[in-house]
């Protein structure tokens, strides 16, 4: 392929700055009594991760017309709700994952009891950063508010994280594996898409807010995909997790069922279906960037 | 006391299988792929407990000069947070309790894995139900959806979790464990009456949801210290749960700091001064009762 991903790369870092100073701003706490809750939240809601979802929901929003100083709210919620999921996901009851990003998970760092109520409070703080965003009316809140419950809830991404411990006892169908990563990570990056319209001003029955979900929901798949190829062929240093965990716990992924070449083919169809979805719109050049840097990625 | 609590005991009851149905309807689920999580939401959510919060919720909306139907979207998001908590706060992690109402656990139900993510779901759940109340405006929506996220979050329910975990390790002064079980107990019931008030129309800076917060952060508080005395002397068939859990974690409560008599007569003062707050109001009947009720519990 040889992309040159430099505008894209340049603007993620801009965006995931910017992100990171909001949510700093919405995680601060000088209260002693509780600030050990806060320390675990921010140990790993702050400084890491590319902030794939916050740039897809203020990217949409500025390419709609507006601006990611409206967005900013909606993309510091969808992070939370990420953050959430990921502490909860690598506790020893679900993938007992003890390296998040090149570091201790948040069990390691703060015990299990407190990592538990570290992602319950991100959860309920994404909810409570949409209700008091001041760049969204209350239509846009309360609208805010259903498409992360949706995308988040035990229809959307809970409900994939339950097939998938499902997948690790009897070998899911290809089907049923599609239907898993559709909502185990799809939901909420449509819900990012979702989002970023919405902060623009359009709902989700508009026909942008269609294209980009249908984008949004075929990278998120795609997205999936790649992470089980890494899973299984990267460097433990690279991937800043520990490798083949997943296969560890025998877990069903793509590669149960297709070799790494086939998955790829498939993780570029997708790619390539989710840039056909757009690719009638203004200003499309970084979301179809982003899409191919996804499938490009190495970690 | 001898006091008379038939009507509380009917209004209560009603309310409670009105509760139940709108519950019912609200966790329904007919997708054979995920239904496994709506089964371990639905252990835990129906079939159960006095519904006491939603009762306060709906209270306080009719005595207001609203309706129960206005405000049973609140009311069941209020019950979808405690049964989130409830079922965290059973995890092996956490209190670990193999028993609450009289039956197995979630997690000894369903596993520890399914247990963690039907928590996440019901407090996921509770913030779709709000957003999709149609008998709220957008407004009354995005200020519910602030409400409860504070009252819930670490600022609130979750800091005061926190606060319970650190005084499973260090004795707790007594201000410190005051102020636990504000958070802990006392920030949810608060939201309670302020939910109640919110759909009859009064927001949070109105004298009236003032007077009725204040009387629900006192039941609160009230009702915690009565649990810390039921777990100390309470037959374990009648409670449900395992006597002596708390103390059996080493874990700071009101009977550390003062014998039960003393803490009986710390839960009256409360139960009057709350009885107090809401003295000069009309209809106030239901709300004075329900305060001595819990008081008086024995379970």
């Amino acid at each position: 392929m040889n992309r040159d991903y430099k505008r894209l790369e340049t603007a993620m870092r801009d965006n995931a700055e910017r992100t990171e100073e909001a949510l700093t701003r919405l995680c601060a706490c000088e209260d002693d009594d509780i600030g050990l809750i806060f320390d675990a939240e921010r140990y790993s809601l702050l400084g890491g991760g590319k902030r794939v979802r916050p740039f897809i929901v203020n990217q949409v929003c500025r390419m709609l017309g507006g601006s990611a100083e409206q967005s900013m709210p909606l993309a510091c919620a969808v992070e939370m709700i990420h953050c959430y999921s990921l502490i909860h996901d690598d506790l020893p009851c679900m993938d007992d994952d003890d390296v998040r990003r090149g570091k201790p998970s948040n069990h390691k760092a703060f015990g299990y009891a407190n990592a538990l109520l570290a992602g319950d409070a991100l959860l309920t703080n994404a909810f409570l950063t949409v209700s008091e965003a001041q760049t969204l009316s209350a239509e846009k809140k309360a609208e805010a508010v259903r498409l992360i419950a949706k995308g988040a809830g035990d229809c959307g991404m809970i409900g994939g994280q339950v097939m998938d411990l499902i997948g690790e006892t009897e070998e899911l169908e290809i089907e049923k594996l599609l239907r898993l990563h559709t909502l185990k990570t799809g939901a909420l990056i449509k819900c990012c898409a979702r989002l970023g319209c919405l902060a623009a001003g359009y709902y989700p029955n508009s026909d942008e807010a269609k294209k980009l979900s249908l984008y949004a929901e075929k990278i998120g798949v795609a997205f999936l995909v790649v992470d089980d190829v890494l899973d299984e062929i990267a460097d433990e240093k690279e991937l800043g997790k520990n490798v083949g965990s997943d296969a560890g716990h025998n877990k069903t992924t793509f590669l149960t069922h297709y070799t790494v070449n086939e998955a790829m083919q498939y993780a570029r169809e997708l790619t390539e279906s989710a840039v056909a979805a757009i690719a009638d719109m203004n200003d499309n050049g970084l979301l179809v960037d982003l899409a191919y840097y996804l499938l490009d990625r190495k970690n």
